[in-house]
């Protein structure tokens, strides 16, 4: 069976697990105030281009993550914008209403919010004569892609980060796959160009060659403050916290962790291209590692014999949308057999 | 200027407050167990016609109570399903999300749940294989009459009690006008229908004649163990408790809650009928006594000078939709004034 | 049967019942924001000797209000400093804590905190290592008069609140029987005293004369903002708010509020003179309308046929403490049958 | 330098990193339910002397696991007992309040809590007349060994759990050096004695020779129900579960875990006689691998140029009491140089 419904089926990276294995008899103190974490920490804010002015913290998993910022961005009668389909809105089983904020969603067909979307959500609740008996909207989260594998263009980020700071909205940004977002041939943003428009936002390593972790970069100073407390308090302040310094450290040299994201995306766009020659339309407009082909399910059920997808949703009687992952892990050898057998079906 | 914009303008039907004066120096224990309390426990039981299995609680407001049944009933990853235009989802500033739940919303157009809507939202939990990651849905939310006034059958309540019963849903029915919705003449259930098709339910005391008050009746004997503690810990355990007691006991008395009702609906729908008469449509179909005339912004700004009304929409660019609330103060002078001035404006 | 076991036994002073039914037909909008409440906003700033630096909002109950400032005022890592006999820690049954927020305490042998012990706890949160794993002390509670009867002086309070300003703790004052406290003979400080030298206080009307009702008085701006929204997740803003408007603009008048306190407190330094003269020894050192004897079983189970008393603790086999309250609804003929009768006894 | 301050200085115990790098490139399904954790959960279940009754899920940290059983245990109103120097309410950062719950600590001078302390405060909490103002304690906490290194022993453990078992509290015991406390020379009791005796219990990892990871045992059915939900909320469910599943199964071969866990336990025997040798008394009196000796600081500032301690605090002017580790990791080497240096200064 070739696995390629997600991106976090194998372990990590040969490199990851071998520097794990050499540093692992080096003692150091706890909590991430290592000089791993240390010298990951300046890594990662030389790729954004940026210095002290980014505090870095490295957390275990993406919900906490999430609850974590946005928990320690909202005051307790505020509440966080996201796309309906948004990660914090559906998977992550009432994590951010678990500390005591509501999430406000908006529809979205594609995933992604919109600028203008944002603010008349913003105008509607302060025209509202009752607006002390709704949640206040303060914070907007999205996702770069998002969890339908779309990307925000540059300009389209930037409309919204103009529509938070006007706003006084924190923004936030969930990279759980950024690698593989900016190194889409459709990504027309750098890091750097990221990491200025935005509060706080994400660097996945889970999904993107680490045995776990997820670095967050935050920028605005206010919302830094006191951060490692908050860590703590929602468990997520690794007792070894070295383990993400060390690989964080070790995905970012040489730019692996890019190199990595870039060839999964392009295996990505072959299967695509396989499916659309096959006559299968997308589900969503992905270039990054997620794709949304629609098949018969009669092609379906061959290819499943072989090949794990995730199911999706059922867009007709007879057709199934499936979601299909590459990732660091995906070999060539397993993306030439999909290829063969979408050839070999009727 | 003449306040038809809520139910809420004035203090309490005079015997309520007479009642109050006549035991305000008798020494009573706190805390709502006191004689006044215990009598109106009795009254309340005997008109819903059960005995020693409901348990009933007063508490001061219905944000309150609505916030501590739920947390009452739920644990952590759980949550409760509302119509999305439910008082819960959007009126009551995120306090179930304070307690850590999630609102499920359903769309509705008039303010509904439906058992097919609520048992598809239960059946797309159970059968996605991602259910772990999502919010389990334990309880449904609904109110009788709903915030739009419209008002659920005894057929429709007993739908949504069958699924609920089936598929271990607590049913919890929000009752803060409970007296317009029963006394309406489209309503076909009694109190009693009501109190045995559900594990927990309000009769609202703010907007049906007392000071402030709802009475909460609990059938579900799980749900109301250790609910005084509950109470007490969302700050809704009344010192003066018997203030509650004396209240509901007054008013309830040779069926007063009733006839005040009654009579608040039928100002309501002549008010309607003159609405309709001057050819304004409704924007919902309400029999209750909660109003909602589709006006001609002219006619509005007229009548606006003379009547306070609860702005609820724009329908178009030149017409408002308001909401108009009768009564147990409502006076009949009010009333014919309000119609006189219809008849009189173009 | 006489109560004393408490001070929220009656209902309320007439002067506040008569208004309530004078302005009973009164239509006002709701949630506070009516002119009852504007006057007696502006009643409480004068009286605190203030303007609009005081920002001024009514709520129904204690554990309401000191929930609803606490969870204002604090970020998720952050705990609230309190004597261990302070109400929030121990008789608001976890209210504090379902806001997310532990009470930090300071064992207190009189009720009350001390500047020293309040410099001595954060110092030992700052100097530890380890202090990012421990919540962090961001706010002091205290009462005034204490749980116990007993007062802070002037200097005192001035000690804390110059800890406070020196540390970033915002200090919060309970003043829930702030009456019977400022008018106590053993009192040196005034209204206006305690108004600057703290960043909220309560000015409580449950315990004073009200049927029901506490004041907030705010002089922290960055804690007041927004904080409507905050009652109403709180479940706090009530919907006839012009009846806490009401009720404390009658109490407020010609000063009602200090005589009946004043009052009070007199009444119970009789009976705690009495006590004394009878060989009782006073458990507190209390001046104010609470008041712990140590009686002989006894003589307790005598007094016990015609009074009520609040059992508070054995003190040994043969000795127990109760406490005594009086209030604004004491009658002189109330203490004169509890002075006559100890007399009686032997 | 010699670090001796933790014990969670170094990586993770050779085989468990070994096993991670021959399993990485194996593709399983995520979030713990692939065939490495089945496995682990079947040894965990053989060395618990159980079967199918105990449900055992393996989540990152202790925190984490700490919040979320408890969580999932409480109703709202209730609270936990703990010693006061319990890890959960002094060393989580409020991550309990965070989840609405009191921790009601109990003063304990070793670390332990006794049955008798236990009854005392539920006998209290229900004999007082206003128990439903004050938080219900519904379950016990505590740790084996302590914070402190001590043990319970099996009587003791048996007392604890039947005043559980009578008075309906749910025990929960900390296992996170529960290796280290089992393989004491004064430890009378097994795992399986242990595995019957509470409602859950953790097998810690991370300072047992896992690069992260505990397990959690539960055999409370009404407790496990839904459990991975709780999991998923608290941020604890790892996407790629199998990292957990793969280095429990590793440790826990041929008892590697308890052959680690004895030797860390002889060193750190080895160590406290050395000081005791030396006139230094200990702060606790712990059989396992945390030693609090008390050093003269004249003593304490030579070692300090070689070996890294946790300083614990002053026990007078001249005397410092520190935390010594040992671990899976520890070399006989640094024991025996700490040793040597012992012997060598004055």
């Amino acid at each position: 069976m070739i696995r390629l419904e997600c991106d976090y089926a194998e372990g990590a990276h040969p490199r990851v697990l071998r520097r794990l294995t050499d540093t692992n008899f080096d003692q150091t103190v706890g909590y991430g105030e290592d000089t791993f974490c240390d010298k990951a920490r300046a890594q990662v804010r030389a790729l954004c281009g940026g210095g002290e002015d980014l505090s870095v913290h490295f957390l275990v998993g993406g919900t906490q993550v999430n609850t974590t910022v946005i928990a320690a961005a909202l005051r307790p009668h505020q509440g966080v914008i996201a796309a309906h389909t948004g990660h914090i809105n559906v998977h992550e089983t009432g994590a951010i209403e678990s500390t005591g904020h509501k999430v406000l969603p908006i529809p979205s067909e594609d995933g992604k919010l919109t600028a203008e979307a944002i603010l008349a959500l913003w105008r509607a609740h302060w025209t509202d004569a009752t607006h002390e008996h709704m949640v206040q909207p303060a914070m907007v989260y999205l996702s770069q892609p998002t969890e339908n594998g779309t990307l925000y263009s540059l300009e389209e980020l930037d409309a919204i980060w103009q529509v938070c700071q006007s706003k006084g909205l924190t923004l936030y940004i969930d990279g759980a796959r950024l690698g593989y977002g900016l190194m889409s041939k459709a990504c027309d943003m750098t890091l750097p160009d990221l990491a200025i428009r935005c509060d706080a936002f994400t660097i996945g390593g889970t999904k993107q060659g680490l045995l776990f972790g997820e670095a967050l970069v935050i920028r605005n100073r206010a919302l830094n403050r006191d951060f490692r407390y908050l860590i703590k308090q929602r468990g997520g302040l690794l007792a070894k916290g070295r383990l993400l310094g060390v690989q964080f450290s070790a995905i970012l040299e040489e730019e692996l962790y890019f190199t990595l994201s870039r060839q999964a995306d392009e295996f990505a766009m072959k299967i695509r291209r396989a499916f659309e020659a096959k006559g299968c339309p997308m589900l969503y407009d992905s270039y990054t590692n997620q794709q949304y082909p629609i098949l018969p399910d009669k092609l379906l059920h061959e290819l499943e014999r072989e090949f794990a997808f995730a199911f999706w949703c059922k867009t007709d009687e007879t057709h199934t949308a499936v979601r299909i992952c590459t990732s660091w892990a995906t070999t060539q050898r397993a993306v030439d057999t999909l290829l063969r057998r979408l050839k070999q079906f009727a």
